[in-house]
């Protein structure tokens, strides 16, 4: 193998290893920062209990829940894409910025619908909340058709490729069946968007052991 | 050896990097988001000095310590674990992410603790303290569990392996035991959390000399 | 290669490694901390709805994107310079200090602008926005010209630095712009720090192809 | 070089680095969390202008930058040390978390100086910014006598070593002249802590280079 090249392979590495290194943090203080809309109920409001001011503000815990699970799957698909991605491009940076722009904005949409459901403005609160997902998951996409065009190593695993391109393909459909649930069940919405962050936590193991056999 | 072998080792140690350095991220956060719960007295409420207004949150320092020493522990356990752990799956991901889920989580018992001291509702605060610990460190013991068995490299330190799943076999029942008090005494529930992340903290240092010897 | 240069280039690219990682870190918080200043309307204030109350809140989105953009860009320039800094120094720290200082700031101003948009103070507001920008651009300047003299690795891409050198030159007028719009038209001056970020996103492609072939 | 050898370094510096990964964390969130004590003042307030309302800030300002300079200063160092510093221990990631925790505490002493200063309970405000101080300056020298003494490498530079602990040896000294001027005057201890940061920055360029001449 010729220095030059060996250099060259190092000096790509290390690019991609920062974009993943500051989106790794983007995601981590996204996912942490979800916390915050959850807030600790009065110790004076005595006339209930904890557990019932506790209880009161469901609302918030399943936005929580719905937002981390989706978070966090998002964060597995990033460091799977990346796991093939082996040079960086300008558009890569651009296209990553993006996607942490709507991984940034998730906090918010998780706060409007915890402060908004059950209460009039809850299925725009729901909108927003699966906009967001939507537009995250197609930012998705095309960071992947570019990747996987110009930026995977001579030995990309083609299969692996091809499935993961097969199922992004379908993702933003989801969402789109998620956004268009919002108007009719506050409830059914956001509940879709927890069952399909737990869906596409499960098929990927089917498809890495495939893939290692 | 083969480059082939070599190869398969870079990548998998790359995504173990990434698991590593998005958890550290999290922790890092969520040890550090603690110190928001602990507010400013306003300046403007004169007929006490600042000495007594910042006397009298001292369940907030309790609390925020037995947090951060906790964290920190899981921290250091984490991390700890991850020395050994060479492989990456699909399985320790979710596993991960449940665990980093129970540590976002920690800032709001935290502040409930800190809030609800002295008043009604403490016992309740007190437990769901210890319950998110008690969850966290199950969930400490599935990953291990599935990571002893399968992700582990060839020079696996099969003494040490087996000194960590020992003592993190125990690690739930203390929980439980601060959970058990929490109804009776919410200092000692509290006290029994600083304890435990004290005594997790020193033994460590005696299995690892012996095991280095 | 003799063992004592191999080892100073680990050990200076160890160095530069956690310069980047600190730095990576502090613009990851930094960019997702400008989302705290997007308020949740409370959910009482009934008399309109939820999508009259968040459309009013405007400002808030421009000032919150213009900043985005504008600190993804800067650590895309950030992660760019770093990629031919194969050294560190005791200046180029103190320097990246700064810069980290001025990218903490960077979410007062921003909250600034979309607090006094369309109110008295609305030009102090994006004078001090602006202003912001140019302080950060002005140091990115003097890092860069410490970094190209003194740290950079004996392959270094002398037209690429050069082509760096000669752009950055021009970034700190922009903002100078920038700032001579603001007491004139707040909107002029906030979409001009906007159309920046985008222009400065652009034109990087072109260069990095150029001097790739 | 035995391959076994070969392997024990990679495996310490895997150690290391995920110390200092997340360490850099906690010191990047930290250091960012103290802007949001830096109030936006609400634009109601009509009968001052924005500018006068931002002036009447000032002691937030200077707390915001002693901190951050402090907090960056001991980030640098921190950096320093660990360069040196090739071996994990657990004594060495509980003194570092011990670190840790002064760093994390660090922005609600500077809340409490921007809070309270001109009012009555400043003195005390000042004292516990600078014991905070104080304390990190002493866990620093306690780790830095713990490695200096077991886990620097074969080759570590020895003088450059000595003159660390020459320096580090005065370093709490500093701090408690800063403590012991907050009763006499706040101003005078906030800024010998700026004065003590920037002093403690710039020394060591002269050290650097002499080490590597």
């Amino acid at each position: 193998m010729p220095p030059h090249d060996e250099e060259s392979t190092t000096a790509s590495s290390k690019e991609t290893g920062r974009v993943e290194a500051f989106s790794d943090g983007v995601f981590a203080i996204a996912i942490t920062l979800l916390l915050l809309d959850i807030k600790v109920p009065h110790a004076s409001e005595s006339d209930v209990g904890l557990g019932t001011l506790l209880l009161r503000q469901w609302p918030s815990y399943v936005a929580f829940l719905a937002s981390f699970a989706t978070i966090g799957i998002m964060w597995i698909n990033h460091h799977r894409l990346f796991t093939h991605i082996v040079r960086s491009s300008h558009a890569l940076l651009l296209l990553n910025s993006l996607l942490l722009l709507g991984v940034v904005v998730v906090p918010f949409p998780t706060a409007l619908v915890a402060e908004y459901f059950g209460h009039e403005g809850e299925h725009l609160a729901a909108m927003l909340f699966s906009g967001t997902f939507l537009l995250i998951a197609i930012i998705f996409n095309v960071l992947w058709r570019h990747a996987s065009k110009h930026l995977l190593g001579h030995n990309a695993n083609h299969p692996q490729v091809r499935e993961i391109s097969k199922q992004y393909r379908f993702g933003p459909l989801f969402y789109v069946v998620c956004l268009l649930l919002a108007p009719l069940s506050v409830g059914a919405s956001i509940g879709m968007n927890l069952a399909l962050a737990i869906f596409f936590a499960l098929p990927r193991v089917s498809v890495q052991r495939r893939s290692r056999a």
